[in-house]
């Protein structure tokens, strides 16, 4: 809970920065509203939890807890968008949602889980489309800056599209196991809400217009990319930006005179350098609490024991790389505020690295079906545009488009990896939870 | 929702002083786990929310929609404590939670409410006497501090108390209308739930023992209290302390060349000094601005216009009193904050009044009857005792005991306000909503 806080921390300083404000809106839908847009109400309500029943009388209208809450937002701004004056909305909530999924995996994909979903409404298609752009890529930045982790922006084919939306732009990540993580959505629905719900305003020539709209959100999900992207078999790798604890000071032989004052001591010089750092005076041995700060993915550790209180030094030791320093009193604060930002920057670095050593490109379908058996990874593979060519790579190997990838759009073959007929469109194709 | 979250930063922040942590549970219940402790189920079962399908198909279990989270942290600490190493648990956690009440009113009693709920273990009765007493009292000076509004700390009667608590601990504010609203409640369950759920630890001497619980709540109740303690005809009125924008700045003859240069100057200056401030630079009116503020109860409106430039100064006016004060623009931080402090404390002050002068004493049945119809407000009462009293009065004059205060217990007679046999339990007596 306190990984998620900073993030949403950071995540909503960031929106703020682009204008958004939070709200928040019931988290019951009734049945008549989730089925006022035909797309969306096929997407969720095969998967919504059903409220059915007030204490002992039954509803007279089934509720739904909310999946999401376009339809919330939708009937809100119907009444509240009456102008141009009134626009842009630009509004978010940070909320629990609920869906009813039949196999569940821990941060990954749980019936409840916590996210923000940012619901905007705009004059222009042009607006709608910016805005839809914007936050994928403050969902992006915020991944490299804050997680460590790379992610390749794009958009999602008409299958794997948001269930109402017109265009879905996500970031993928790939995970240490080679799979692929889709870690934030961006959505822009057009007009088609407004129409369905009859959100209208007047515009500066009198003439009613229906606006455009968009949604984004980011679920705890990201604690399991956080765990599957930078973890280890000792435990959890957190990065410095985002762990709860970013320094633990561990004593030696603690019950040595002076050890716990030193020790309470640099925790002490290093809260007050801004570190967030915490001591273990406990009386468990040495060793298991260097196990269990490693297993907790604390960043660094601080080994300070009679010799080196002697030495006047402590012992800095890194959670990723199991790295010794030795730094002396005078040079705490500055030398740990530099491994942090040093633990930072090369996550993501190494993190990088293992993405693109997992790229692949296939021409035919021969290459896919050999990659995608013995290298996990993304593919890059060329597509025709037909949803026939998706659910075969499906069938045959489980295996989805991520994304058409915006910045990375060669044509690395003329033909379809999956049919052969010509294509040019390119696809970044992966195994996903 | 700004307002809400203001609220949260500030009692957060007060909870961490006293070692509370966040932490989140899932919306859900299982019936089963709400049944487990018999006065809990008793009191809200009959006022739950019952989700029995999940997409097309009935669930093996209903759940509930969380009313109040108990069951869901005994469930939790039942396996997360141990030992009295493991003591106390000390646990919060910021959510909203469901009660299908049959009649609402905006904020005091909606369906779905936000709220933080904190739950906690510990060693012994006395720490969580302790820790409940401590809560309530974080409580009534946030309340008195933050929001203005003064409180009086009691006891509630048994037939007032949470369902399932020993002890229920509140704090009663008294409205404009002179009707009374519970505003903040903490509760010592004992060991009733920790024998309910099979909560136990082993203590230092191995012997195995079960934990003591307490839990406290404060709701969005609060805005509504913040209406109707400050409010008056033209809107609402916010305390500094906790108002989205503490000072909104309004040109007058906007159109003049320089007006709107300096209004927006006056702004940057108070926004670098720490004053939440926004310029109304809008083609409204000024007189329909004035309105605008004066309903949204921002504290301070500052008036600039061609005259004022010439005369170096501005005018502030006060939103709770109307007066105007004409201000150098060399001193506008340090008299804005001034009137900003100012403002914060005659709130309170002016409240404290308000509620000292519609506390009333009654001696017997005569006196209470004539006051309760006569006179909204608190009465002070004597009660023995019987629940049989405070049904009576219930029934007579819809009057609850709203608790036995802690800091007032002086025997104002030596019979019960009601049947008039002897009484020591001073109680204040009062309508609410």
């Amino acid at each position: 809970m306190i990984i998620w806080k900073h993030i949403q921390a950071e995540l909503d300083r960031r929106f703020k920065e682009t204008g958004v404000e939070n709200v928040y809106m019931p988290m019951f839908i009734p049945e008549s509203l989730l089925n006022k847009e035909k797309d969306h109400v096929e997407g969720f309500a095969p998967e919504v939890a059903w409220v059915t029943h007030g204490g002992s009388n039954p509803l007279q209208e089934r509720l739904c807890v909310r999946p999401t809450s376009e339809t919330l937002f939708c009937d809100f701004y119907k009444n509240l968008i009456q102008s141009y004056r009134d626009l842009p909305k630009v509004y978010n909530q940070w909320c629990s949602v609920v869906r009813w999924e039949k196999e569940t995996r821990p941060f990954l994909r749980s019936r409840e889980f916590l996210w923000q979903e940012g619901h905007t409404a705009h004059a222009t298609a042009e607006e709608a489309e910016e805005r839809t752009v914007l936050m994928l890529n403050v969902y992006a930045d915020f991944c490299e800056e804050v997680l460590a982790m790379p992610v390749v922006r794009g958009k999602k084919t008409e299958k794997e599209k948001f269930a109402g939306a017109e265009a879905t732009y996500t970031i993928e990540a790939l995970m240490h196991d080679g799979k692929a993580l889709q870690s934030g959505t961006s959505h822009n629905f057009g007009d088609g809400f407004a129409r369905a719900f009859g959100i209208q305003y007047t515009d500066k020539d009198n003439t009613l217009q229906y606006v455009h709209q968009t949604s984004w959100g980011m679920t705890t999900r990201l604690i399991g990319a956080i765990i599957m992207v930078h973890g280890d078999d000792s435990g959890l790798v957190l990065p410095p930006k985002i762990a709860p604890v970013q320094v633990m000071v561990i004593p030696i032989q603690q019950h040595k005179e002076g050890v716990l004052e030193k020790a309470a001591a640099l925790k002490e010089q290093l809260a007050a350098a801004g570190v967030r750092v915490k001591l273990d005076d406990t009386e468990k041995s040495p060793g298991w609490k260097f196990s269990e700060q490693e297993m907790r993915g604390i960043p660094i550790r601080i080994e300070i024991g009679p010799k080196d209180i002697e030495a006047g030094q402590c012992v800095l030791v890194r959670r990723d790389t199991r790295e010794k320093t030795f730094v002396s009193f005078e040079e705490l604060e500055t030398r740990t505020k530099e491994l942090l930002d040093q633990i930072q920057t090369e996550l993501l670095e190494r993190a990088k690295a293992h993405r693109d050593a997992h790229i692949y490109d296939a021409h035919n379908y021969e290459e896919f079906s050999e990659i995608i058996q013995t290298k996990p990874g993304f593919i890059r593979g060329m597509w025709c545009g037909e949803q026939s060519c998706e659910d075969k790579l499906k069938e045959d190997f489980a295996a989805t488009a991520r994304c058409m990838p915006f910045s990375d759009q060669e044509e690395i073959s003329s033909v379809c990896v999956c049919c052969g007929k010509p294509a040019h469109r390119l696809v970044y194709w992966g195994k996903a939870y």
